[in-house]
């Protein structure tokens, strides 16, 4: 039987994984190599190219046998694949799928937003299996967002779908976002947005904390919180808040039947996990309905699950 | 030729408006009848049958033109037809598609929140013609919502999809909503709402104004600040912001192209459509990417319009 393989390409900043699946997604072989980002990551495509081409030909595979190539890329992606900028890879106005495609003798491939693609190998293989609408928010130095609708990437207009990083949750706040706006919603939830919340908590308060405000981490928040430390609790709860009512947000928009929580802060695991669902639970004012909140389950190859499960539609 | 029709079934707490449509959309006959909703709205669905009948023998239609029935119900139904609650038809746990089909010997019946069949209408037939991705907003005594992505309903995984009037937007409000909870969209947004906000400021300010706290309404609020009361404008501007924020919020989940403003409070016009722009835009930090606002522009027949496009896919 022909076209029997599907790749998935996850390009980060620093090292572009790969993965080999079999169209029933199992994993048959997983690589990596340096993502070359000078001259405008023109090197980025052509670098892909060959590695693939070495490993099919290491593997036996031809041309005939692969059913396509997806890609994630670290950037807002449209429909038909455009990337306008993609700062970590120093990509401007381009097409990566054509190029790719063109080098690969007419292979399909299709581009998608990395978010949006690890949403995807999570509904696959991962922690939303048999669901068919799973939002994914990743916690890490930012706020990601990945919506899977009907088991397909919501990707908006303009590849700007399940961005929350950058809603606006706090319209009183004074500093100002990365992105030149006040109050979003990764000044609270992001690892940074931990740590900052725990550094004024500890400016303001009198109570005895562990935490040191000059070298406090998300991490040492909630391994204090765990152990009691009232102060930890305390930034542990804002976090617990803007995440759940973020939640029921979402449920009113897009009803999702599962959170899927990645990214470095969800491996807080269970304590994370019931503190979101504590809060979402007290601003679902409206409905009975719950959505499942788990955290995500396939780590780093989410992005190589999701890139490749593009290419089974 | 056969199955060249579709009707559109709009049901509400008093009346149910009906539509016979062309496959091509043009509205050939529009009528309706009044909403029985006593001993739990049993009649219903055979009044609907009975008046469909009746249309269709005065027309020369025979069921094999039909190719469907779609309906709009004012509740959460999930995408399988299922209709948990409708306060205001009486409807507790019905399946109304099933019923009219076993009626009309089986002629295909889909079922929607009513919201979201008036976003299908206009996405087809009225301001978003020609746009696959549309977000409507109804502003009358609540707040409704309806979202439509690549020409479909999204219905979430219960219906609850784009029941944005229930978003908690201000978990500072200390009055309560109708849903139970505190801050909903709905507080700011609906007629009452504004209306609300006008009599609070009213209450706190020195400034002279001609609104009248016992008697003021959204559209006086609206007519006032149009003619540059400044009590009234201060009003406009809460639901300005309110509504443009809640447009960024929802242009970083699903980046629709369009948002529909519907509903009685939409009747202000371009006054309403700048100002919620002019917050929008404030909002919109992290993108260049506007999409695009507008006054919906079939009023009352959106309903029969979107239902009739539900049995065309």
């Amino acid at each position: 039987m022909s076209a029997q393989y599907v790749i998935g390409v996850d390009v980060g900043g620093t090292t572009v994984k790969m993965g080999l699946f079999t169209a029933e997604g199992d994993l048959l072989k997983k690589w990596e190599i340096p993502t070359r980002t000078e001259n405008g990551g023109e090197a980025i495509i052509p670098d892909i190219a060959a590695s693939v081409r070495g490993v099919m030909a290491a593997s036996g595979i031809v041309s005939e046998d692969v059913r396509g190539i997806g890609i994630g890329v670290p950037g807002a992606t449209r429909s038909d694949g455009y990337v306008a900028l993609c700062p970590n890879l120093g990509w401007r106005n381009v097409y990566p799928g054509r190029l790719l495609t063109d080098i690969l003798d007419g292979i399909p491939v299709k581009v998608s937003n990395d978010a949006n693609v690890a949403a995807l190998g999570e509904q696959w293989l991962g922690c939303g299996r048999g669901t068919k609408n799973l939002f994914m928010i990743t916690l890490g130095t930012g706020v990601g967002g990945g919506l899977v609708m009907d088991g397909k990437i919501v990707n908006g207009a303009n590849g700007l779908g399940a961005e929350i990083g950058h809603i606006c949750v706090n319209p009183a706040e004074r500093r100002q976002c990365t992105c030149g706006g006040y109050g979003c919603l990764e000044q609270y939830a992001s690892a940074t947005g931990v740590a900052n919340t725990a550094r004024q908590i500890l400016a303001k308060s009198e109570a005895k904390s562990v935490l040191d405000p000059e070298t406090v981490t998300a991490k040492a928040v909630f391994d204090a919180a765990k152990a009691g430390d009232a102060v930890a609790m305390e930034a542990a709860e804002v976090l617990f808040d803007y995440l759940g009512r973020e939640l029921q947000n979402l449920t009113q928009t897009v009803e999702p039947e599962l959170f899927a929580i990645g990214g470095g802060v969800s491996k807080a695991g269970d304590f994370l996990i019931d503190g979101i669902k504590r809060a979402y639970d007290r601003y679902m004012t409206y409905s009975a309905y719950r959505a499942k909140v788990v955290t995500a389950t396939l780590g780093n190859d989410a992005g190589i699950c999701g890139a490749a499960r593009m290419m089974l539609d």
